[in-house]
């Protein structure tokens, strides 16, 4: 049981969260705290807080429990300002996409490594954003990764582990170099793959025929280059070292594979489509056995 | 009017165009042709054909229209089969999704470029396959491109339009080596990546796990590398050329970009992804003003 969780940032992940415990009956009070004075009043008017204060040192002052929500770019900020205000019960936790920037900032800000604090980073989103678009079951059956290090406070990593698991979500833990790594693979990769395409594409003449012949597969292929482009500017900054090296790498296959197609070796292409197709529907099958609801897509080419 | 039309291969794309054809009463009789007998026979039992053969010469005799809509790697074969079988007043047109390949095909088979032959491109498809997936408007509002050459015939090059017309697409017109360059890059260079990068994760260590830790966003920029891996080994080896030469200059922006993120040049990171969000949705709103039925997905990182 949670007294009370200050939501530092409270949109579609804050939110969610704090609808989620409240649906559980296992949180107290939830306070929130952000920027916009209108989006916490809207909070509030949802339900999804109780209260609420602009600044994080107020918000902060007795809770028992932490959630930082805020762009990877500003969770520093909030280091600052929390400092030295928190309770003696206090654990504090976060949802930013890259955990070795978080725990960089903690260590500027605090001296040290917090022992209260437990890094965090549910792998759960929708389309939309915002406060109104949160819900209690967003957490349910994806995955929360926390990334505890050696100075964590055994009794903090169970407050928060138990915490996310009052959501429904299924909670894991890894090193947080590997957590980066895992991400810059399955997250950031792809992004910078779509915004990549879509930038290159924009520059070529013609570039208006080319999207208008751009079919189904496209579409899908481009979705998450309409993401944020400041949030992803961030996350690349907070994941330089990770992304950076796997971006190289791509970029370095993509070149040995066009050499695969001049020379025409049909085999080596036909041996890359088959393990690929194999790992994908490996996959697909896989969360799928989890209710995850996606099916296999054997498109015709566009 | 067509009065007898073969479709040498019956799956979605030839079912589709003979439906829509019966479905506006613009074509007499339908002849399949393929080389499985089984699957002919669900065609005529479904009412997409009226007769079949599974030779190609038979198929097309007395025909007015011939449509072939067998993969790349087939058409050549088809072209052998057929040639001097053709009635005097017989069109021919395709569905390959490269068009260079099937004009040197073409020349080779019959030692020129014959002018009753329109190569063509409906850029439709669905996640299905198979003539039972087969349904007349899957053209409507999709777009048709021919690529007519100096030696094509004006009468041919308009019954192909006029017959994509009546099933409701939207036809255009480009030359042979445009189209295999726009192809490439709305629709080649995309499943290049998605291949490659499901198979690049595949070949990593704790390949498991970054399956297991892969969110939405992933999923939808990798369904395209469920397609079949001999299709597209087809389309590479037909369109070395331009796909070669796009996938190598893709990979080699992938790496400045790689070098951007690494000395953490956050203004080009943002540059890049406002450039290319702006294009997405200028995109998705153009072909949502059509009908299309897409929308923006600003998705949150997973």
């Amino acid at each position: 049981m949670i007294e009370r969780l200050a939501v530092i940032g409270v949109g579609l992940i804050g939110g969610s969260l704090a609808r989620a415990l409240k649906s559980a009956e296992t949180v107290g009070e939830v306070i929130g705290c952000g920027r916009s004075r209108e989006n916490l009043e809207l909070a509030l008017e949802l339900g999804v807080i109780d209260g609420f204060s602009c600044d994080p040192a107020e918000a902060v002052r007795d809770a028992d429990m932490v959630f930082i929500a805020v762009p990877l770019g500003a969770i520093a900020r909030v280091f600052e300002r929390i400092r030295g205000q928190l309770s003696e019960a206090a654990v504090v936790t976060d949802g930013g996409s890259v955990k070795g920037s978080v725990v960089a900032d903690a260590k500027r800000v605090f001296g040290e490594i917090p022992p209260w604090l437990v890094p965090g980073h549910p792998i759960a989103g929708t389309e939309h954003n915002g406060v109104a678009s949160s819900f209690p079951e967003l957490y349910r059956h994806r995955r929360v990764i926390l990334t505890p290090l050696a100075q964590t406070d055994a009794d903090a990593r169970a407050r928060v582990r138990a915490m996310w698991e009052q959501t429904g979500a299924e909670v894991t833990e890894m090193s947080v170099a590997h957590h980066d790594e895992v991400l810059a693979a399955t997250s950031h990769l792809p992004h910078m793959l779509a915004f990549g395409l879509v930038d290159a594409l924009s520059r070529m003449r013609s570039n208006d025929e080319i999207f208008r012949y751009a079919a189904g597969g496209f579409r899908d292929f481009t979705r998450i280059a309409s993401s944020s482009p400041e949030m992803w500017r961030d996350i690349c900054l907070a994941n330089a070292d990770a992304l950076s090296t796997m971006l190289a790498r791509f970029g370095a296959e993509m070149g040995k594979l066009s050499e695969t197609i001049r020379r025409e070796d049909g085999e080596t292409l036909l041996r890359i489509f088959e393990r690929a197709r194999a790992a994908r529907d490996r996959y697909v099958d896989g969360v799928g056995a989890e209710g995850d609801g996606s099916s296999r897509a054997d498109k015709t080419p566009d």
